[in-house]
């Protein structure tokens, strides 16, 4: 690994250009720019703990390509174990951030796309894996950040690819040289983009025919010419632009991993970079296998994330003298009942891994999908529940420079001071703290990333084998087996 | 009634000199500073409808002290019509603001003391009525606006205020002059405080014997000598303090009330504008009624607001051409139905509501303790549902300055639109709207507005009657009735 | 009123001779059969209510045919006093026979034909209502409990009843005479018809041209010839039917209401008696008019059941010394919390109700449906606390007869024991009723009865307005309007 | 294992003569009297199961004692393979059965006491786990039922076993013998207790050292002198007594465990097979594995049992005509979701595993809770959206007994087709099998057994480490850590 630290991560970002826009200005530095900083921050804790030693078990891996040790966020999942470890160092990093710290999204990319094209070559005779086995050696042994870069823009969404009047909707292919592919179109909501050194494009969903154009692999690097990112806005924002140090909640981290559009202006993919191009019959498997990886993740970062909730609230009730009410300890309750439950999933859509054709092992998909879509219900009630306890001052306290005023100054910390032997700085603090945890953007995440609810919800359906449900119950009903065309549902 | 329209009430506004601070500095006028200004809008929008035709009805109603035709929210309530007209009005204004218009706190106030001071003047032959009638008149005549100033900072919550180290964390008299008093302390989370005209005290809970001097009510014009308003943050404020047209969601309003804490450093009241002062017994009534009044409230007005976050989310679907889904109908079905519900509740204590010994009608208690009860569960999922049909592109969308950027502005307008006959424009207002309406602060007043959870769910369980209902239980399992004293729970 | 008390009530049912089979065999008097009586005495009770001088009030009306004293269940609500009125004789019953008194399927089906037939005679001149006040006066002078007949068979819901292979899965005209008509099909789960005087014959849905033999009103005795009646089997009944004392949970009263299928096997109807014959372009008024108004019902009948429930559960809680658990003091909260929810909803329609053209009240409808889904959602949720509370023994239980044994009564006796003021039996008595209302029959019935979920989330989403909800957001986002097409959803 | 298969099975309790009533007689033969039939077809499944190829794996181990094969159901657990074939075991068998198939009880009751005791002796040198193996092994070798005897009645909850009136309220030594120990008590809801072999009591909390004679463990024959069973009743016992064969819904099962009291009228019990006696400070530890092990199970169980009522309502709405809408598949999803989140629980749990100081493996303690407090809260949603789809007619349907008569046969038919290709007995027969499904008792066990959901919360709360909870959020808000006293909740 190349990029061993923190500090390796940041001056290998000072070292490349990409093109970021942000409130319609350039962004030269994301690792100083008060907008990205956090971010960067919350990506390089993956870099930091796999150099602590209480961490580098789940934080490394051995590579299967070259016996090398290499961040875990780059490995190709071997076994189930792999599949635990993972889900135990995601939940880590969430407890350490309080964020998303985004290298799933590539980590997720990779293995989805190493399984599938190891079918492709099988099935067609094409030479897709070897392109796509130097790429990631590439990226093991540099320890490279890659952002996984799936959702289209989609424009009228009861169209198809083909059938949109701006056929850009959907990031394609608009030339085909000999020495490789030109794209355009955009990402959206891309996790971590603009602290990544690659971008890993596939497509968005299962394509049919007509849609050759759309169905390609590629990756390249973010600053490569024709890509242009923009950086959007997230709640709360403008505190840390103007560097407030309280109000902002989390003084070291994000609300949520960072998301920008990032745009392909016509960008150019040399051909050792393209891992697909036109098997419109392999694209299901790329999107569904990225989506199982992913939303198994969600089941364990978001259960970092609600454990400092958790913690918050518990803390917060102490300095109010309101910990010990029945109530109190209810929700406090409800909210670690909600949280571990989420945990589950990860962890059994882990232990019940299986492997591919190629090796690699793929979570549990029906699990999976369970995980995610009980993250867009949890995570909103554990928000809830914490806004319930934490009191109304959340969204009235006054603002840091109010705190430090003279003339104010001291009243607001009178009228805010909770129980004697506890600052009343800390209480304010950690208001702040689960406002910027409670508020829109962290939530709007548990509820689109990784697919939207509806999403898992097809997946949960198709995977549930209705027709051998259907028989268990006709066997204790007392009614004779029939045909099976007739136990369709 | 002096001030009739938005513009009066803007120029009262402005002849008079409240001492408020906001991040760190002083606010000069509140009709002009944008982080006060939609405040100021949304307030004045009550106005506003008391003299449009289609809406005289609600909005005024005849006073009972002087027959003169005055503000509904100036009104006491005389039968159970005012009680569903003031519904009416509220959900309308609601819908008008897609925020808290801020004048119920005071309205409320109004209506519980005055049939509080009724029944206190009754039994201990004190002439607290007369004094309030008195004032109530001039508000009446002039129109004025009153926050109602209940909630205490606390302190330490599992002491009462005369154990607390520092005596101050309620509100108190803390001396008593022959022609009126001084109080000192601080109420907190003051709905339109800033921009009242009147602040009317109240005692924040029941009260011991021990509490005298904390159990007083009166009234003092907003820019008495001593009082000091700390204008609170709001998720999204700087967006407005940079007047963003597009980012703010809602050009015109805020997103909640625009709360301030109001200290009281030393503020003398005269004595014909004190109405309670040391008749604890006298507390809880005043509590209890304020409560109800304004838990049946929120019924109403977030209804409102929900109607306006269907609606949103019902056009973003249109415009991302997927409103023919089934689960978006299902889901905003759900929508409606939650906003709905708690309608039911503002509609059904007010039908059920009972005159007091003054002849002011109180709306039912546990109906309307229910109402709150649903809004902290109901808004909250109503707001989820939003976030889900909206799509994670309200947590990521690039700023309005991207938008109207030279370099990018074309690409992010390239890739935001829809459906193609719907300017991208609309899209993005939409979604900002829906941020503005489903993010942090927006939420946390609907949890703690009028009261936390627990705080209705003693008075649900208080109301209940178990007694009865036990006895209807013994009579239908065949168990012979016993002595009242088993039957209590 | 002719029927005055539940002993007339009861004499006059044995003076019909319907056709009635109850597994397998005929029952001869519905008074006396096990299966059957005690629904009659659920029945009865709202005879006893109206001879009540504390109930008179609620439990009668002046017909506003007759000017005479009529059952409020007989009669047309004339103003929204009438409708609260109603809600609250609701409510009443319910609490005092803890199940259906099924006197409201009648009541509802008389004011939906009421007023659509007003507006068949206004726009085609026809002479329904003339016929139908003439019934109706009969009905209301003799007091007699009219069962509302709506619910077909359906066969294969996929089809239209003219597409379905069996003509007959609709109710349907068969033969037309000079004198009236001949009907044949089914009505299911008719509540109360076995002991009903009268049947009032309802289409099942909107009707098109094609149906117009389906598009049919009638009224007729329930011991007309060809009138078949199957009663139907609910949780428990064979306790009852064996005459078991203790282990039928409620001595008195049955689980719910009794529902029978009743079959039409070519059933003659003079002309007198039919109010609609094919004029189908006004079936699904009365379909709305009538679910309307019985799911307006089921927020009071229901929550008088769940009083009940809540004092059982109170008192068993008590009784094991567990009373004074903070968990249990919050489910009971949580039970009454939902109780009042649901009755808000049937206070609020019935206060929000309007005239039709004929002067007849209705409900609102939107907050009718409303009432309904809460009730196939908080039904449960309140039999799961009260599970929760009550504790396994009532799924173990041992039997009255082992209770009563000589080799082991006592030792049931001594290990059921709770605290030791209390008799064992009323331990044993008040788990038998918590088993009876909490098991199937009772929340199926709460599902089902005045229509399927799912049959008001489309009342709902059609009566939302999304229109003008569409329209508020626009305002509000600062988008100016555009033309209507553009909004509808 | 001398016990092979079904028929073994049913012999050996042939062999044996306990005492038990029901409705107030003596049951002669458990495998024949209706009443027990169906239990004992259950629980003898797991003995199939063993003897089927396909299924040997799951269903059989390698004793760690012996080397031999024997059933699963008394093996001690290895590894965390163990815990997962448990897992994956005890879901098939739900689904075959439907219902409890009881041998968890006893399974899990081993597994704890082996794992305790092995501490006990460690620390006290006592020599329990030798006595305990001895035992063991015998249980394996003729693999034996085993009924785990933990619930007391306990009287008054508000007192000790030593405070209450009743001494017997929980079972305890009454006399102490050089051979051995006499005991006198009940435990209540034992699962699958009139059709095992051995008994083995535990006690049922911590206990505190009063209670040193309630501190005790010991393994009885069912039919030991002194021995009687009261078996409980069911809802739809009745049809089951009376032999019917569509109505009872599950013709060859039970809608639950089959759950007696067992009385101990003073039973002796040799020293070999007493593996407890005072040592009241490791009650906890045998209270909180057994709960841990048995509340994992439900997870894998009820999830069997959730597939069975999934394919029924899927066909039933097949049947009907229904299955495309939808809505209907919505909720089938929402069903398969719900199923599968709390098999996540027990798989999590199982991977999560851990070795206790005697090897014996322990499924991680608080996802267990984590999955039965689901499991109180998923059976119910199941149910009612099962509920939801099947429709009102399996509360109203008429009784098989009508089904088949010649008068009216012919029209119960007629009325119940649905889709013209499926006989009409299919529709009813599964219609019952969702009403015996989703009834009283099925869900009270799901709510109470392993344990009432209060139980979990406390655990969940007690496992939840708020102490480390509040240092990472307060490491977040820029809060420097403080003394560990100050962070507890």
């Amino acid at each position: 690994m190349k990029i061993k630290t923190s500090s390796d991560y940041m001056s290998s970002l000072q070292s490349i250009n990409p093109v970021i826009y942000y409130k319609g200005e350039k962004i030269k530095d994301v690792t100083l720019h008060p907008a990205t900083a956090p971010h960067v921050r919350a990506a390089a804790m993956t870099y930091a703990l796999a150099s602590q030693a209480e961490h580098h078990d789940l934080a490394t891996a051995t590579s299967h390509l070259t016996g090398r040790k290499i961040s875990r966020f780059t490995h190709v999942h071997q076994n189930v174990e792999d599949l635990l470890k993972k889900v135990k160092l995601l939940r880590i990093l969430g407890q350490k951030t309080g964020t998303c710290f985004q290298r799933c999204v590539g980590f997720d990319g990779i293995n989805a796309v190493y399984s599938v094209v190891y079918e492709v070559d099988e099935k067609l005779g094409t030479d897709y894996l070897e392109r796509f086995k130097q790429w990631l050696t590439y990226i093991q042994d540099e320890n490279l950040m890659v952002v996984g870069a799936m959702t289209d823009p989609k424009g009228d969404r009861s169209k198809n690819p083909s059938e949109q009047p701006d056929p850009d909707q959907f990031v394609r292919v608009v030339e085909r040289r000999n020495d490789g592919i030109v794209v355009r179109g955009a990402k959206l909501h891309m996790t971590g983009a603009v602290n990544s050194h690659e971008i890993l494009i596939m497509p968005t969903m299962a394509m049919d025919e007509k849609s050759k154009d759309y169905a390609f692999v590629g990756a390249i690097p973010v600053d490569a010419p024709g890509i242009i990112m923009v950086f959007g806005r997230q709640a709360g924002d403008d505190r840390r632009d103007k560097l407030e140090t309280i109000d902002v909640g989390k003084p070291r981290f994000g609300s949520v991993g960072g998301e920008a559009m990032i745009i392909f202006d016509d960008v150019f993919i040399p051909n050792e970079r393209v891992f697909l191009d036109g098997e419109t019959e392999f694209t299901a498997s790329i999107v569904y296998r990225f989506a199982a990886h992913h939303r198994s993740n969600y089941g364990a970062c978001k259960t970092g994330l609600m454990d400092v909730l958790t913690g918050a609230v518990s803390y917060l009730c102490q300095i109010q003298g309101a910990a010990k009410g029945s109530h109190v300890r209810d929700k406090v309750t409800e909210m670690i009942h909600l949280s571990e439950t989420l945990y589950s999933s990860s962890i059994a859509c882990s232990a019940e891994g299986v492997p591919t054709e190629s090796g690699a092992y793929m979570v549990d998909t029906m699990l999976a999908n369970v995980c995610k879509q009980n993250v867009t219900r949890f995570h909103f009630e554990v928000a809830r529940l914490a806004v319930d306890l934490a009191g109304g001052f959340i969204a009235t306290l006054p603002s840091e420079h109010d705190l430090k005023s003279d003339e104010v100054g001291h009243l607001v910390k009178k009228y805010f001071t909770g129980v004697a032997d506890i600052p009343v700085e800390e209480r304010i603090k950690i208001g702040r703290l689960i406002e910027a945890m409670t508020g829109g953007t962290a939530l709007v995440e548990s509820m689109h990333g990784a697919g939207s609810p509806q999403a898992q919800r097809i997946m949960i359906f198709r995977e549930g084998d209705l027709t051998k449900k259907v028989s268990l119950a006709k066997a204790l009903a007392g009614i004779p087996s029939v045909k099976p065309k007739q136990e369709a549902s």
